[in-house]
């Protein structure tokens, strides 16, 4: 392979460990060590590595960027990432030690991930190095730049060529897990991987918000919730349509328009924050969604009402009662109400769940929605 | 959904619980936290927690079985795990706030698993529990029982169909993209997951041998490595086979056979101290095949011979030249060693890779292999 990127891409990588740089300048650390893969991937373009196993860590210091890792990456890596030097680790010259051979001070701070770093290798390198602190890119990664917002917008357009595809496949009998492997195979068909495993959720299943699709089979009257997402070069998208089987009663479409409303209530607070110049509270989104499917008599939402995406699927920002995130200019994330109602329940006796979930980046001007799937009820 | 299991699936999770329980008394610890998912489906069954993100841990004191998760999964599992107590956990109950309560104890000391758990939750249990002491499984787990053995048998086969099948697509001008696709479609089409992300490398790329699989065309005269696993019922298969695509020469078909008699070496050297009753050091089942592809002129494999694999595709044993590993009966592992060449060595201008992986159990009376694909060069 030539380099992985030149030119514009370049200028944009340089750009994030120039700021990474300047973080590790103002906070006094000799070192950061970066573990986690969608930071290896934001700061190199690289994102090879797997994610089950720690095969490399990248280390930013004062004057220089490095990637350690084992020689079964090492040959291929050299000379592809600009900037960067690569350093062979083995069991014989481990991280602590690598790295000690860089600093060479034995009194140095390093930064690590505390999120994404076990604790394995923290007495490792507690061992050789005494001052760790914390280290967090969430707050930078969750403003977009242009270039990541296009490539989002990207991944939900296919998504959205997904689910136009996959309504044609929807067949009373079939499975869940058959369902799940038409929308999978559309999204790999073009090449593209998933952002995450696909839900299908048939009737009365759909009130489990996370559940494992199995060999429950359609049948008729029934609500088809579907929760899937394209990875398109590194970024994700992620959509849930929830479409009815059969021909729904007026207190299924009811439950439908009350979740399209939450959603729409959530969207309009947000843009009336920005008309009126007011600091956006995520928790405070989260509030004008729940409440108003509270008010209209149904149980609360039992999950956060969205999260930040992007080279993750669930990064920064939580929109969630508890959070104390501030929504900003750049941010991509999702906004995805739901009812949850077990069998039995409001005079229903199979409901289900009904879920709707959109991606919007916040603008100057109001939010942007990224999916552009219909959002009236779908009956097929 | 009913009850994950009962019966004699039952007896096998209740004799898992209690064999840990037997090491939490030998080791005088109040009570052992499992965050690792592949560990909680060893345990219970369940398999359904995300990977990326920390969903639910596992409690097991003297004399209660707990499952600490969030409230979107607490419902769904509430008496479907015989056994184990479902405890909600959330901002407001964080983990180390729910042990505590469960465990009535201030200087408790507890097992957790170093290689798992994260910094940030380390240092919150720490917070509360000052005797936090390493436990771990992973012994434990690479013998496999019965079941296990015809679970992984079992992905075996469905990967040696898929490898049937995938031949007749293999055309000249894919892209090795093409060819994951279809060796992934064949798995999903099954209804079975993939046990890791398929490699798939033309030519030269093969020199590599973590490649990532991308938009090079297959052309006459290159040799093309395939590594892929199916997840079938958790549980992992993993296998490479390197086919020859046009004709071969004298040279490529020695390379062939130089890496498939570095596998039988070291299965022959494993059915040796097994007759001879002798202890077999995972180092040297490497070095059985590793100084046989060096003696016979050819770099040194640059990756580990093998490793074991179970409800993850790679777990202990490690067959390496630095393992300290000792094989046993009942455990499964891979074999596979490697020639790798970049362009331009050996006299030949494109040469790329060679890689023969299987499976094997350790079986009292020798080395039973569980992936059966052809292994003679393969031409098409």
């Amino acid at each position: 392979m030539k380099g992985l990127y030149h030119g514009k891409m370049a200028v944009m990588f340089n750009q994030r460990i120039k700021d990474l740089r300047q973080k590790l300048l103002e906070e006094k650390l000799d070192g950061v060590l970066i573990s986690s893969v969608a930071n290896i991937t934001y700061l190199t373009g690289y994102s090879n590595f797997f994610k089950e196993e720690r095969d490399s860590y990248i280390l930013i210091t004062k004057d220089g960027n490095y990637i350690l890792t084992h020689s079964i990456y090492s040959k291929s890596l050299e000379n592809k990432i600009p900037g960067f030097k690569i350093v062979e680790i083995s069991r014989r010259e481990p991280p602590e030690k690598a790295i000690k051979n860089i600093l060479k001070k034995n009194d140095a701070e390093i930064g690590i991930e505390e999120h994404d770093l076990k604790v394995y290798e923290y007495k490792k390198l507690l061992s050789v190095f005494k001052n760790l602190k914390n280290f967090d890119l969430k707050v930078r990664r969750s403003i977009k730049d242009k270039d990541e917002i296009r490539l989002i917008t990207k991944a939900c357009q296919m998504g959205d060529e997904v689910f136009e595809k996959v309504l044609k496949k929807i067949k009373l009998g079939m499975t869940e897990k058959q369902l799940v492997f038409e929308i999978e195979n559309l999204i790999n068909k073009r090449g593209f991987d998933l952002s995450f495993r696909t839900i299908v959720a048939f009737g009365a299943n759909a009130s489990a918000p996370h559940h494992q699709s199995g060999q429950t089979k359609l049948t008729n009257n029934q609500f088809v919730l579907m929760d899937f997402g394209v990875n398109y070069k590194n970024y994700c998208s992620d959509m849930t349509r929830t479409i009815f089987f059969g021909s729904p009663s007026r207190s299924r479409r009811k439950i439908y328009e009350v979740v399209l409303k939450a959603q729409k209530r959530a969207v309009d607070f947000i843009n009336s924050c920005l008309k009126s110049g007011k600091e956006i509270k995520a928790s405070m989104v989260d509030k004008a969604a729940r409440d108003y499917i509270t008010f209209r008599g149904y149980p609360t939402i039992p999950h956060s009402l969205g999260h930040g995406i992007g080279l993750q699927v669930h990064e920064h920002p939580l929109l969630s009662s508890k959070s104390k995130d501030i929504l900003r200019k750049g941010m991509v994330f999702s906004i995805e109400p739901g009812i949850y109602l077990p069998a039995g329940r409001h005079g229903i006796p199979e409901f289900g769940g009904v879920r709707i979930e959109d991606l919007f980046v916040l603008e100057k001007d109001g939010l942007r929605q990224l999916t552009n799937s219909p959002k009236e009820m779908l009956i097929v």
